[in-house]
């Protein structure tokens, strides 16, 4: 067993720059029905082919009026006008309404022809076919003028625009049955080892679950991308070549790999990688996380994740995550909040520590156990960064938590 | 058309208690694979049926030793020992090391019988079948012990918890194929109105889109629901009677009825909810949205939302998105920033405004139209609450923004 150091790690910010730069939206579109919309990233400019409300409406239950003929109108002296006609909304048969004349509207109906307003129900009062109104409106007063929502022509939403329930509710109220959205970015996730069995399946003796293909998948759903889990690969240097290449072949957007990223003798992703020219960095300054690389074949992105399940999904969330998003077209996701450090943390210098820690009412209570422990990861509502250069940071120190 | 005012409208808080009190976590659980956990919640707790690693592994790549055989090694003084064997991750065969012996080992492989630490590999020298040893490492130094991830019997994730993609990694490292969760709350979408017209379809002369179905199906979803849309029903008694009918017989959480609870003629909701005993309130002392009404028939749920697109949407996110994330089971999702109102703006007394707001750099702008145009609500990023006991806020007050 030859065992080699990293040769050159690259910090955690430089491992940032290239992995973004690296990966760029996924340029495929599709279209989408509207009740499928929520979330999705449009990928055209929407410009509005009507006017909305497509016809002046009555905002209010009430009488639609000439404003002319209600200007002098109070509590103390009421207009007496005739009721011609009735409109609900939905309701197509025209009235008109002309000089000394109301028309009873509901919300939403069309405003009758001649009218111009529209009194409140509770200003006035029917006595027969006589409606007495005490007070005036301003000409288009509870009046939903056409066009005062959107305007046909209008740019109303534009290409990259996240689509959100009101957004989805736009192109609906515009009469699009569907959107022309990009589509989601494809991701392989692959485990690869020996020891790896599937959950469900029976352990052999020095066999652990494969728990990273679950972590990652979900991580990249979440995301903004479909993940892809394939069946978990030998640690052979042509297996390993195979993968990128069918990842490459079936039109995937980007391969995450985990294990095999280490330096021992099976350090094959590396190898195969490098021949095939892609590499862009192999190990960086952080911990856990130290064996990530990152390299790009053609338009596939490879993710060279480490096997331990903190470290993986530490990657995951340092890494795989924005960059999905990215590929997606959706705008960087970091929510962070302010607080307190719980306990003192020493961290080594020359690389950036990741801390897994749990939220309380008061402060963040660090709860990384190990590289290989799950529940490192599992117990902890998101994690801060010690930077390379801070040996330690004391017990009541303000950190930045950035949530998962 | 005989109009008639509320009769008593209901507060907003005690509006959100009624229905927050009366919409209850979903009873019903299903079985989901570990691919499609992620955001989902757990129905039941969780045991580990086995140690997590199941056996002592090397939590590093180097050499297996007896701890005793290197206390006293340093740089100055290495201690020599006899190579006996070679283990990686998944390697089944028995190696033994015994007094004076080392067996080399990469990360993950298990720990060889005998062996009670492993030296990095950094800290040693190969020459021929020699390891020289220039590091002590005490007893289950740089081991990942059998259970110290996980203990068999130990509970390890509780019945409520929502699985993030660590937290289906643990399930994934118990060999657990699938999961039992609560079922997704499943909410009929429907929209009433003769004005109504279907995206994709004609619009005739005094119809607008239906744009409130799916808007609100978009929430429902976001949330943690099914929403299920339902073509559009006539604005007769007898139609809305079916539709909660059919609704309750067809087993749904919630009905979700835009347009329809105003005071006009035509308020049909009100009149059957109060038939079937199931009204619990109808009106809200808020603008938009001041005609919802709320009610239970049987276990179904039923929101009688404002046909207004910005008023039904309000509604949307103020009861019926936490409602539905209740009913999922999911935690309460408030997420707020506390920024400066960017102008003056006026409310009346009596009655809470909910104010769309567009975040900039600097503060929040108000957005908000008028209750029928949805883009009060497409270039607002949250709203602001202007309670009912507050007539002004200027501009520059700090406010606080919930985002959509």
């Amino acid at each position: 067993m030859k065992i080699s150091p990293f040769r050159r790690l690259v910090s955690l910010s430089d491992a940032l720059r290239i992995v973004m730069e690296n990966t760029l939206a996924v340029g495929r579109m599709e279209d989408v029905a509207l009740a499928s919309l929520a979330g999705r990233v449009l990928a055209r400019d929407v410009v509005s082919p009507m006017d909305v409300p497509p016809f002046d409406r009555a905002a209010m239950d009430g009488y639609a009026v000439r404003s002319e003929d209600v200007a002098g109108a109070g509590e103390l002296n009421p207009v007496a006008l005739m009721a011609v006609g009735e409109l609900f909304a939905g309701d197509e048969h025209a009235v008109r309404v002309g000089k000394g004349e109301v028309c009873r509207v509901a919300t939403g109906a069309p405003l009758p022809e001649g009218a111009d307003s529209v009194i409140m129900a509770e200003y006035a009062d029917e006595e027969g076919a006589l409606v007495r109104v005490r007070r005036a409106e301003p000409m288009w007063g509870n009046v939903s003028r056409r066009g005062s929502d959107m305007r046909a022509g209008a740019a109303v939403l534009s290409s990259g625009t996240v689509l959100d329930p009101a957004k989805v509710g736009i192109l609906a109220s515009l009469g699009m049955p569907s959107a022309t959205v990009l589509a989601r970015p494809r991701v392989a996730v692959v485990s690869s080892g020996n020891e790896i069995a599937e959950p469900g399946a029976p352990l052999g003796p020095a066999q652990v679950y494969n728990s990273n293909s679950y972590t990652l998948s979900s991580l990249v759903d979440r995301s903004g991308g479909i993940a892809c889990i394939v069946p978990k690969i030998e640690d052979t240097a042509d297996a390993v070549r195979r993968a990128i290449e069918k990842a490459s072949e079936e039109g995937y957007d980007a391969l995450a790999i985990s294990g095999g990223s280490s330096v021992g003798e099976r350090d094959l992703l590396a190898g195969a990688l490098s021949a095939a020219g892609g590499m862009l960095f192999h190990g960086v300054q952080i911990k856990p996380g130290k064996p990530f690389l990152f390299g790009k074949v053609g338009r596939l992105a490879v993710f060279g994740i480490p096997g331990y399940p903190a470290a993986c999904l530490t990657v995951g969330y340092l890494f795989l995550g924005p960059a999905v998003r990215k590929m997606a077209g959706l705008p960087a996701d970091r929510r962070t909040v302010r607080t307190r450090l719980a306990r003192r943390v020493a961290s080594r210098l020359g690389r950036a520590q990741i801390l897994t820690v749990k939220l309380t009412d008061k402060n963040a209570l660090p709860v990384f156990k190990e590289s290989g422990a799950i529940t490192s990861l599992a117990a902890a509502d998101g994690y801060i960064i010690i930077p390379e250069h801070t040996e330690l940071i004391e017990a009541g120190e303000e950190v930045e938590v950035v949530l998962f």
